[in-house]
């Protein structure tokens, strides 16, 4: 009666539990954390109820075609602090929120340990035995035979040492715990996660325009001549072959060679002007090869565990089908023309931007959204969206989360070099993957400033870095008129930095250093007006660092994340030195930032950092060089040749062999 | 024609302007930040559109009794972060938000500045002219005439050169602005904010057993001997007079001297044992005095600008009147008796405690609500919360909103002594201040990491600390068998280092050190269970301190607010120094940690923190010893010798006079 009285007396006024600060979580859970498959979410919160009651804390959690939440009891960690954690295993939208309640059974217990008077002691173990009561009506079977037991050898006995004893039942508590109403319950939000496959994560990217990839000079390159590259291009370890865009180009206005507003007879144009008579964005330019031609290229890197990424423009050339079908998708100008693209201080003036705004958006958005279906159903399953910040973000919300509705292994990658917070904004509202300041990081200072900010701040759930040291649009400062040994440094750092980077290829190979001029970060001749003709015999140096350096990424978990990065101090700016790791795997980079001399230092190792803080004697062997060094504590000596090497990768082992 | 439609498509689908991280809130809005009348609330956010929209950014707030709410431009920062101030002038509820909206007319205006072509200008004026054309809809008179006039003349020049000068007219640019259309509007989430008077958070609590202030030793005190000692606590500078309980003390299970359970014939019993025969919570014990004679004392400290701070413990004797009038509101355990209070590892025998979950709750809260309503309506507006942490955090939230509604001046001060996060609960809703750890941090190095966290952590927006040195439950482990040069330098930490702060005064003042046992924090001849004559004659060193101290916090903005604390090196640990600043008013205070020894040592005082950056030369003058020392830089000598004075409190001003 008693225990009931109070049971139900709960459900009339349970003072709460309180859960607060559940982590991790982006703008209390407007926008979803990123994982891939295989990776765990560590949960925590801070759980607590007032006074002196007890609380017990769940993580509860469910994944795609879940039907019901999966359920685990939190750890307390310290000041109210509990935490949990799950495997996400599969792809798509996962969500987890935390459950505190207030555990009677627990205070109880704890007042059973401060008591001693014998009376005492009987009365409290009467309200044991009215709370157990209360898990005996959730019970079955053996588990409620024992409670109900339980209760009543606890109601019955009366010698004060064998009160005790049973009130220390361990098992039984747990077992009437399991089985208690759930008092003052509250539950947290449920937080959205967004797990994508494996390569989300790691990525090697590898980007050549197909029409400069023939062999003859001069020839306008296929699809074919770039199936007959692919063999090299995975012999370097890239995964991922994108493509700027393979469409029709545009007549009108087209571009000439270096950027010049008048093309001349034979001009090819840039790729990035979209669309004439044969088609647009669902075509492909005739001289690269058919549909067909374009499934037996994606065909043949699927054999070699490659893919081929598609660049996605959202603009035209003037004579792209839709300006004609759709003229109510282009903003006027008073004057009846429409105004070209800008990206200041660049000008497109052989390209119309589409208008989102306009009345018909409806229409508009599907067949925006129809275009990453066609090419999915080419067989394409990563896009590389071109300046995705100069179209709205309700636009760019909407099109990931309803293109992955169907096709959630989709990876987009944002190419926004932009203002940081529009940056964040488009990783926040679903793009997989961005391009990062990492192409004007050069110095020691900037890149341990960004790339802590890349791995450690809250930035790290939403915002996956892809770095590249160059495009065809941004011939870096620090590779301007620069010897191959500057192309090699930026290389080692983008790949054992980012699990993701990404090279413009044949350019970078070759040590394309020549700028147009003295103020832009254009390149002469740039491929992107011209057909280039790339000798790669040449450019052993590169291709061979890049092979050497992408088989230790796809061997070493440790380069395969971002978030273990930590950096290690070093007596010579020329000389950065981090390390990596991933549960055994520890690997210690350090990079000679100087790309023309002979650079030396001492390194001081942050050994808890690289999991030897035990160890005097420590080996490091250069996964590159192969060379060992056995070294001991943390300060040890670097020396650097850029003729040679720009960097030690080195496998950490504890102890001298 | 052009304009309009375009108008009428934003409001079809206008991609709308991103307002993120809107800075302070707590909890994302569930909780008031606080303030008090006279503060600022400077708030920012990121503001920001895609692509290359121009912002702009209004701050809104509303005070008590605003039907509409107030607008204020909002200021670029760096990296889209946009900032405004608003003062608050009055106690009550507030609300601020951030609006932001994309700004067409800057980038149009932007775009003339790239222009060069005279046709390209003469359509970009025409866009501006259709742009200025929405803002004419919405302006009056020569506001009106001007902006149509500015269309026109866009419309009609054809000198490019002319174009140029009128597209740059800043005037008008700006009053088109003001009456444009905000295109892509979106509002933050209101957030609230509660203000205090002044009070809140600047006040000197001093804190005394009115029944054991009469002249004679063994008389039991009253209001009235209380009365006599106001000019005394006055002169010493306190403006806060707290009373523990002053109502009838139970008889049944009271406790005895030293807390024993077996109380003798006379023994007068514990306060917090709240009713008797002669009432509960709105009486007072008949010894003390009449209601008429309380109301004079609360009347006699308004004279003196002192207010009398009332306890308030939700607990009852065993025979207070509610125990029989409302047996529900108290939980029987299965023999029928009801458990008494604790508070591990306290025990109150003499006490039981109000089961807030009880059917009646509702008629519960309203009587204990009425209970603050009383004493209100006695003159009393500041209460002190006994345990807090041990009642439901729901009802805390009920009672303070709703007694505030009625009576927004009061002040709530919440004891609970416990976990951070349950101390913060409390903090976060409602509580006006808060004990601290302070009572257990007596190292330089305990005492600069928490008033850091005190005064710099998120947690500064609405946990206001109120520190003590002790209190009648609590003689400090520092103090214990400790000399009163121990009491001085706990004297000065508290008044320097906190805008509010109390003593147990008497005792205090008395250097009362005598602990009961060697384990507890009690008192021996604890005044909480008997009578005690305090012969403050004899108590002059601290109280010349006090009256000394709070003079300085009476004319010195810096010390009456906490934020600006900064603490400076010193090379030896029993010295910590640390300074506070309002406007021109800095202070730099130096204590001796070590009662025993005169202690001396060099600060390397931080002089971007005092102000000083830019001066070589700097006077500090001691506001307690009125003693000038021409200082040089940043590197000064300090000695102080604890039979002399605990600290120096020095005014800093630059050069040498």
């Amino acid at each position: 009666m008693n225990d009931l009285s109070r049971a139900s007396v709960r459900e009339t006024l349970a003072p709460s539990a309180i859960v607060e600060s559940v982590a991790p979580q982006v703008d209390g859970g407007r926008f979803a954390i990123k994982r891939v498959v295989g990776e765990e979410i560590v949960v925590s919160a801070d759980c607590f109820a007032h006074g002196h009651e007890r609380v017990r804390a769940e993580l509860r959690w469910r994944g795609p075609g879940d039907t019901t939440w999966n359920g685990l009891a939190m750890e307390p960690l310290a000041n109210d602090r509990w935490s949990a954690r799950f495997v996400v295993d599969r792809i798509g939208f996962w969500q987890y929120g935390v459950v505190c309640w207030i555990d009677h059974l627990a205070a109880w217990r704890d007042g059973f340990l401060r008591r001693t008077d014998p009376a005492d002691l009987r009365v409290h173990a009467l309200v044991g035995s009215d709370l157990i009561a209360e898990s005996i009506a959730n019970a079955e079977g053996s588990a409620r035979e024992d409670l109900i037991q339980w209760a009543r050898t606890l109601r019955e006995e009366s010698d004060p040492q064998k009160l005790h004893e049973l009130a220390m039942d361990d098992s039984r508590l747990e077992l009437a715990q399991c089985h208690a109403p759930r008092s003052g319950a509250v539950q947290s939000l449920s937080l959205p996660a967004w797990v994508d496959r494996e390569r989300g994560r790691f990525s090697s990217w590898y980007e050549c325009f197909p029409r400069s990839m023939s062999a003859e000079p001069g020839r306008h390159g296929t699809f074919a001549d770039l199936e007959a590259n692919l063999d090299r291009i995975r012999s370097m370890g890239f995964d991922v072959l994108y493509l700027p865009p393979i469409h029709p180009i545009g007549r009108t206005r087209r571009k000439g060679r270096n950027n010049s507003t008048l093309a001349e007879p034979g001009d090819v144009g840039s790729p990035w002007a979209i669309g004439a008579r044969e088609g647009g964005h669902t075509a492909i330019h005739p001289e690269l090869g058919t549909h067909e031609d374009f499934r037996r290229l994606v065909a043949a890197a699927k054999e070699r565990d490659m893919e081929i990424a598609l660049d996605i423009a959202l603009q035209v050339a003037p004579d792209h089908p839709w300006v004609t079908q759709h003229p109510e998708w282009f903003r006027r100008r008073p004057d009846g023309s429409v105004q070209f693209a800008e990206n200041p201080p660049k000008k497109y003036e052989d390209i119309y931007p589409i208008d989102f705004e306009t009345r018909d958006w409806r229409a508009l958005w599907q067949t925006l959204r129809e275009v990453f279906e066609f090419w999915i159903g080419e067989g394409v399953e990563i896009f590389r969206v071109d300046n995705p910040h100069t179209k709205p973000f309700a636009f760019w919300e909407w099109l990931i989360a309803s293109v992955r509705r169907d096709h959630p292994r989709t990876i987009f990658l944002s190419e926004a070099f932009t203002r940081p917070r529009v940056m964040h904004r488009l990783a926040k509202l679903g793009f997989t993957q961005s391009y990062t300041y990492f192409t004007w990081r050069t110095t020691k200072a900037e890149l341990t400033e960004y790339f802590t900010e890349l791995t450690k701040s809250p930035s790290r759930e939403y915002f996956r870095p892809n770095c590249w040291p160059n495009t065809p649009d941004i011939l870096a400062q620090q590779l301007r008129n620069q010897p191959i040994e500057a192309f090699a440094v930026r290389l080692a750092l983008a790949a054992t930095l980012a699990a993701s980077y990404g090279i413009y290829g044949p350019a970078f190979e070759l040590g394309e250093n020549r700028p147009r001029d003295d103020v832009s970060e254009e390149y002469l001749e740039s491929e992107k007006y011209e057909l280039r003709h790339w000798d790669v015999a040449r450019a052993g140096r590169i291709a061979t660092l890049a092979a050497k350096l992408n088989a230790i990424r796809r061997e070493h978990p440790a380069l395969q994340s971002d978030w273990s990065l930590a950096f290690h101090a070093t007596d010579n700016d020329m000389l950065i030195c981090y390390s990596k790791r991933s549960g055994a795997d520890t690997l210690l980079v350090a990079v000679n930032l100087d790309p023309h001399n002979v650079q030396s230092g001492w390194v001081n190792a942050d050994l808890a950092a690289l999991g030897l803080a035990d160890y005097g004697a420590w080996t490091v062997e250069d996964l590159v060089t192969g060379e060992r060094y056995p070294w001991w504590g943390s300060r040890n000596f670097l020396m650097l040749d850029p003729r040679r090497a720009p960097a030690h990768v080195f496998a950490v082992t504890p102890g001298h062999p």
